[in-house]
This record gives structure tokens, C-alpha cells and sequence, in this order.
């Protein structure tokens, strides 16, 4: 899970499959292996009067619409020219959008851990 | 996936069984059916220096430190006392905690769809 303020005012929750959650476990998720696919729903940050109301004060913030799905998948081979990483960008209709690698890889280049900002909460 | 202020500082993920799952997309939540299962995993609200380095500002929130799993099961006859639904509070280490009951169907009463808090975000 992450919240971004500013102009993404984002609530994201992050998936990884088999082969992600085996590195984050193994310790070795500084280098994720060939296989690593990385998924990331993004809502809007909202807060819910809803449920301010229940708690009698203002605490609550939950996922509003969704905005996108951005994965990330490493193939050291066919993504060579971008880190080892290629990206994609989904509208909520599911369709790719084309800021995909020109706008994502500049961005994950600067997390510290092979492009990947997530780290693991056990 | 939600965020509480105030004492709470939380960061929360929320998960559904089937029955619940199969409740929110048809239309059902309102009123979910025995057999229920929600868990939600909280954790500490914190901010990610490293995150905020990487983007240049001040922005990222990540989950810290778990506090606990909290689960709601429903059960019309054996819950029949509150609610229908049974509640658990579990502390990182694993260890059933006094909470359950006595703290938590009080504030969960309080929301308007059936004692539950998560709408479902698609």
C-alpha cells in the first residue's frame, strides 16, 4: 500500500506474484529475478464522510475512482535498454496508455531497489 | 484499502472471502450473508523518506509497523448478540487479544452497511 500527496494524491495497493513475493521473502529484493511482475492499483486518496461520521470526527480516508494500473515486469533480455523492467499503463477501461515506459521508467530509475519503490510489511 | 487520523494512524488493507466478495459485486453488501469473512492487516501510517527523496518532495505515505489483524465473520446464529457477526483482534505476534468483542462491535455498529466499514473499490 502506498499514499502519494501532492498531484497524484494516490491510494495504491501493490501486488507481486509468485516469483516478487519469493524475492521480497528471500531477502533478495534489492535484484528481483527474470519473472517478477509488479502490479499497482491506483485510486484517489478521498476522505469518507461516511465514516467520519460513524467515528464522530475527521479520520477517514478510503480509495475513491480508480485512475490506473501500471505494471512492471522483469525480463533483463527483451528490456535491456530500460533497467531490466518493461512498463505499462492502463486507463480503468483497460486500455494501454502510452506513458508507460517514457514516463515510468525515469521515475522507478530513481528508487533504490532495482526500480522498485515497494518494499515488504509482514 | 483505508487510512484512519487521529489516534488511530493507521494504514489498512482489506480483504474479503469469497461470500464477501460474491456479496459486494452482487449488490448484496448491505447485508452480507453468513459465511462472511473479512480481515483487515493494519499497520503504522508513516511516511517514506526514501520515497520522498526519489520524487524530490514531500509526499509518500507507506505502511510501517503492523499493530494487527483484525477479522469479522458472520454468523446469524451464534453471533446472534452482536449482530451476527463475530469479531477477533489479533496482535502481530499472532496472540488473540481482549478487544475483540468489547471494542469492536461498538464502533462497528456505528456503520451504516451491516456493521462493515470497506465499500468495494472496481
Amino acid at each position: 500500500m502506498a499514499h502519494e500527496e501532492a498531484n497524484l494524491n494516490s491510494f495504491a495497493a501493490v501486488l507481486g506474484n509468485d516469483v516478487a513475493i519469493k524475492a521480497y521473502h528471500d531477502g533478495n529484493a534489492p535484484l528481483f529475478p527474470d519473472g517478477t511482475i509488479i502490479a499497482a492499483l491506483h485510486y484517489r486518496f478521498v476522505p469518507s464522510e461516511e465514516n467520519n461520521k460513524a467515528f464522530g470526527q475527521t479520520q477517514s480516508f478510503v480509495a475513491g475512482d480508480p485512475t490506473n494500473v501500471q505494471f512492471m515486469a522483469k525480463d533483463s533480455k527483451t528490456s535491456a535498454s530500460t533497467g531490466g523492467w518493461g512498463f505499462g499503463h492502463f486507463s480503468p477501461a483497460g486500455t494501454l496508455g502510452g506513458r508507460a515506459a517514457r514516463d515510468l521508467r525515469p521515475c522507478h530509475a530513481k528508487a533504490s531497489r532495482d526500480s522498485v519503490f515497494t518494499r515488504y510489511s509482514s
